[in-house]
């Protein structure tokens, strides 16, 4: 039912997208600004705010819109993340400054997120709605640098805490998830109640989808994952799994040791599980998304509601 | 007389930016978005769009969030300007990437970007013209990033003609300058001809100071202008002198010749001015201003609007 759902919706965005971002001139840059967009992918953010808007009334015309402007929004911040990382892969596509050179690719990133921002001001709906709507997207923007700064700080801490952690992860991932939801709630005229219920839905399954995709990198297998099992251990970020091991005592030796032989990283994989780590962040996973899924009880019953909750569910079965 | 009121009006915006981009956490992060911004500066275009706003019946206190937000959005191009140049210096201040590094100095420009946008939709004013204010600056950034896309575009040509060249200065520098002041007229309630009217002149001066800032650099004797004369031709800039003398079937051997001796580029210099090239540019800056100016003749007199047509001449004059 749900991957139904998404598979339409995404279509309805990739057809607006295609509609809201015409190649124009100069057609080089608009073409490195679909990029990535034209690369497909979940539209999970758009179509969250579709159903945020159908679930308080709204209907998915007038917040097309909105659902464009935050899908430019992530491809955005992807643009730029590669950039930093140095990636030379997304979405099984050449990244932007790969293909274009950086300092092009800086620009591609920065005209998409003016896009959003034109686009966002273009939604039909009261002028003080779009007005806090904007404000909100433009806030949750703010988010995603403070956790991005974060998470490049954590780099070289040995001292991360679990409160850090999470509030890393809620800026740099969930706040657009939930701003997506409460931008579709704004402009379709819900009540502060419901608006707020939808952000805390978002922001507490996002996490919880986070915290899962750390763990799901330990515990997939290659040949699933489509990548190394225990990449996050060779890279050394610091996951909540990593986190509560160290509290424990727990000493990690091939953490952020790149070349890491299959052997070493399977022991230390070996060491986390019986540390209870795995278990320990695996159980908040399920924890965060549960308690999202509660806060939309003040929301009356709907197909778009279910559909919400469904969403939060198939997040966290996604993968084996 | 203007310069007094320059003066005046830096430190009231230097206030206001204090106040609404205060260092929160992570407060590196906020230090490094403030870096360029504490350095000072003239404060152009926030300046020019309070004058808008009184000229058009407006209050400094109710534009001066969207003052601030102009402010940091031309201090966001700034940041990650120097990225793209890999310049070490700007202000006499190292620059954000210099100090902080590429990544965090992208998310440094990306995070005052967003506030930008966080700030102007606090703005006092009825939602629909903020909504519409919003819209401008959001249309006004991407047309820096179509500049800017432009000019690194022309740095591998050598077939760019005079409209190109226009519109990649209208774009670059013009526009921003332009979409201040129709801001701080939209914010005040002026109606679109008058809206129109301080956009034109915006777009008109603001192509013309950057037509004359390229004479400058050649014609002021390196004491004055504070770096070598003639740093453009070294540099290979196309620049209106040199796309006309081009047009006229000059050679300028020394054009990209970054070692270029002194002697070279004074003979480069004589070779421009013999070709009528500089005059002619100068010509047109001047044009364009006088044009600028006019356009402003349907406001009715008041000290703003003097205050903006002395703002164009002593753009046009301050240099020596």
């Amino acid at each position: 039912m749900i991957e139904e759902v998404l598979r339409k919706k995404a279509k309805v965005v990739d057809e607006a997208i295609a509609k809201y971002l015409p190649v124009s001139h100069p057609d080089e840059m608009y073409i490195s600004m679909r990029h990535l967009l034209d690369a497909g992918g979940k539209r999970l953010r758009p179509t969250a705010l579709i159903l945020a808007a159908e679930a308080t009334g709204g209907k998915m015309e007038n917040v097309l819109p909105a659902a464009v402007a935050v899908e430019m929004v992530h491809n955005f911040t992807l643009i730029h993340d590669d950039i930093m990382d140095q990636a030379e892969l997304r979405r099984g596509l050449v990244t932007v400054h790969k293909k274009w050179g950086m300092p092009s690719a800086i620009i591609a990133g920065d005209a998409l997120y003016s896009k959003a921002f034109e686009i966002l001001a273009e939604s039909k709906s009261e002028p003080a709605r779009v007005v806090e709507s904007i404000g909100l997207v433009a806030k949750t923007c703010t988010g995603i640098c403070e956790g991005q700064w974060m998470d490049i700080d954590f780099e070289t801490r040995d001292d991360v805490v679990e409160d850090e952690y999470l509030e890393m992860v809620e800026k740099k991932t969930a706040v657009l998830f939930a701003g997506a939801l409460k931008t579709g709630a704004i402009l379709s005229g819900a009540g502060k109640k419901e608006a707020q219920a939808l952000w805390d839905f978002g922001i507490l399954t996002g996490v919880g989808f986070q915290i899962y995709d750390d763990v799901i990198d330990l515990i997939t297998p290659e040949e699933i994952l489509g990548k190394a099992q225990g990449g996050d251990i060779m890279e050394g970020k610091r996951t909540l799994i990593i986190i509560n091991a160290i509290s424990k005592g727990v000493t990690i030796d091939v953490l952020g040791k790149s070349n890491a032989t299959k052997a070493e990283v399977s022991e230390a994989i070996s060491t986390l599980k019986k540390s209870g780590s795995i278990d320990y962040a695996m159980d908040k996973a399920v924890g965060f998304v549960e308690k999202g899924k509660s806060a939309l009880s003040v929301l009356p019953d709907s197909e778009a509601k279910s559909l919400l909750l469904e969403l939060a569910d198939y997040m966290i079965e996604r993968k084996y």
